[in-house]
């Protein structure tokens, strides 16, 4: 028996990232997205979206960029501020005590401290009605060494990665480790 | 330090969601995609990423609509395998015992056995690349009694969600809550 929840914004998992760019006085800025995903595969792309609202969509509108910080659960609570206030009038980086890393690939910035980065150039802006969607092109991924395998994958056992649960709003670590990817369906069928 | 990995589709979490469809002999068919996300609140827009060669791309681009059935980890077997093969040649919900439930509200059928259904009516069709993006406008949410809260909220420690990590190809079980949303970042920064 379904219940139903309305025509509402729940899915799991979602997101909880930090979108970098620089502002128009050249200022460093983060703001927290569970809006987006990786959304096509060539050319590497990735999604987030904004309200027009924020500061973060004009910066981006400006110059064409922006960068995806993954947080692991030590930033948890960081990356929670970063969704409550605006960069308008607060420096989220000095406030947090975070680092600002000037991206060498495109025109934003991105947090230091986080374990893993998604360097990303504005390739479509779609107005999809109170949010924009800003599909940016992959021009790199980098990763904290610590948190990669011995393939030189990244190993989510190692990053300590969470989510966020819509709705309730909670925030949740990812935990134990399930399986392969195009391996465990072999079992879920009869041979 | 951090280390490139190049230009590649890496994030996380992303979602491990079963997209379902009928196709033109009218058969339900369903296919795991990992590239998609919420993309707008209002309206509310939710967002999958398809090849134009699937099953499945015909399907939605014939019928305008396609629903996310969310797994629980007792389904990961089954979202791997409906990852693997083709419904132009196998009957996915009947090699897996699922059972094809037919959306009062758009034309396409959902996983009986999932505890959150998200049906969709699509809005837009985006030509990225290799993948094209259908965003769906959410026209219910449908939930398991058994995963809701005291509040009427998904509980994600009852539904027992998972996400895909891309690269590693592992499948990861959500794990312990670390807070709430709009809270925690309150003692991020010093007061």
């Amino acid at each position: 028996m379904k219940i139903s929840l309305g025509a509402e914004t729940l899915a799991a998992p979602t997101p909880a990232w930090l979108v970098g760019s620089y502002d128009a006085a050249g200022a460093p800025n983060i703001m927290t997205i569970a809006w987006g995903g990786i959304c096509c595969s060539k050319p590497p792309c990735l999604a987030v979206s904004l309200r027009a609202a924020t500061h973060t969509h004009g910066a981006i509108m400006a110059r064409r960029a922006f960068t995806v910080s993954i947080p692991s659960v030590a930033q948890a609570a960081a990356t929670d501020y970063a969704g409550m206030v605006s960069g308008k009038n607060t420096d989220k980086f000095a406030a947090l005590g975070l680092t600002a890393v000037k991206s060498e690939l495109v025109d934003a910035p991105y947090v230091g401290e986080c374990p893993l980065i998604v360097e990303c150039a504005v390739l479509h802006v779609f107005e999809l009605g109170l949010h924009t969607q800003f599909v940016g092109e992959i021009k790199d991924v980098k990763a904290d060494a610590a948190i990669l395998d011995e393939k030189g994958h990244v190993d989510p056992q190692k990053a300590r990665f969470f989510t966020y649960i819509p709705g309730a709003r909670r925030y949740v670590a990812l935990g134990a480790d399930i399986g392969q990817g195009f391996s465990i369906g072999k079992a879920a069928v009869a041979g």
